[in-house]
């Protein structure tokens, strides 16, 4: 059983490799602006849900026949103060997003869309939002200064890794601590279950 | 500044590495059940935090002149049901270990001890031990089997990793998720930061 990844995130690529999975990726021909404005006011778990499948469904549509297997999309959200914080890109952005949450803590969404693709044709899709808690140390203005110069922050949501640099900065999560790099591997698990299909067969690695 | 690394956990380096850090590691040479048993009765808590001292002192006390830096010696284990669960080493062990830890959680302690040891002398050491709760999905005996002939949760304190094959069968922690991988990173930022180091001077990758 061969898992496609509608994602061009290195951090779910390198998520699903460490959990035993190496999957042929393609990346999804979405305007993800596009989609979003489209769809009116979202919440983060709404807007991750909709991303997720709209990423799984074009490449389902555009490589279909050529698709035998199960095709994963993800989309993920930082959410603090009540506000979706997306990539800063900006260097001056990453550094006022990381004075105001120092020491603080938001959720992280992240959005998971599975579809049954056997034999080159869609068989039904299922998907599920996970989210998990990010709670941030006290950080120094020095450290912020230093981070964002290493240019990690500034293409990522919320401006922070759990698995790279920034794991120094974060001392507590509560949730599954895939959901935060980007992809719950037990919420995928059960996606795949749910079509009948043992998470061990795919093990490739 | 430069860290060196009293541990031969493989988890340990890589989550080191992932955070910036490349230390240079020295193995202890601490023979683990003879420290254990000549201190009585110990908690989990009091045990990795003996023994991640030990490990450090030990590293200090043989290598000392030659080290130039700051020592770190670290250790783990997963209590669940009162009961301390150490490496399984033996197929039967890890099997019997899973099917009674499938649905639930337990707790995983890490212990560190970060010895000041700038220009070949000892000038003091701080240790903290930091804890996580770990939750384990439901996971069926074929799942078990599959997980179980990999190796891989042989070799490892409660016959299972969270940053790896065992991650999809975690589905929620709660604390720093690199203590369940045996290393607080957070932790270990405030014990530079008690000598008065910056984490990010650390920083040589």
């Amino acid at each position: 059983m061969r898992l496609f990844l509608a994602s061009t995130s290195p951090a779910r690529l390198a998520t699903l490799r460490s959990a035993g999975i190496e999957p042929i990726t393609h990346s999804p021909r979405v305007d993800e602006d596009a989609v979003v404005a489209a769809s009116g006011e979202l919440s983060a778990h709404d807007m991750v849900a909709l991303l997720a499948r709209t990423k799984a469904e074009e490449v389902a549509d555009r490589l279909g026949e050529d698709i035998d297997g199960l095709i994963l999309g993800g989309d993920s959200a930082f959410v603090i103060d009540g506000v979706i914080h997306g990539k800063p890109h900006d260097p001056a952005v990453a550094k006022a997003r990381w004075l105001s949450q120092t020491g603080r803590s938001g959720v992280l969404y992240s959005g998971h869309w599975l579809i049954d693709h056997r034999n080159g044709t869609s068989n039904g899709g299922v998907g599920i939002v996970t989210h998990a808690e990010v709670h941030f140390t006290d950080v120094t203005e020095a450290e912020i200064d230093a981070y964002i110069a290493t240019g990690e922050p500034l293409a990522v949501a919320g401006a922070f890794t759990i698995d790279s640099l920034g794991g120094a900065f974060i001392d507590r999560i509560v949730g599954d601590p895939h959901t935060v790099v980007g992809l719950s591997l037990p919420a995928l698990r059960n996606l795949v279950r749910s079509f009948g299909i043992e998470w061990t067969d795919l093990w490739n690695r």
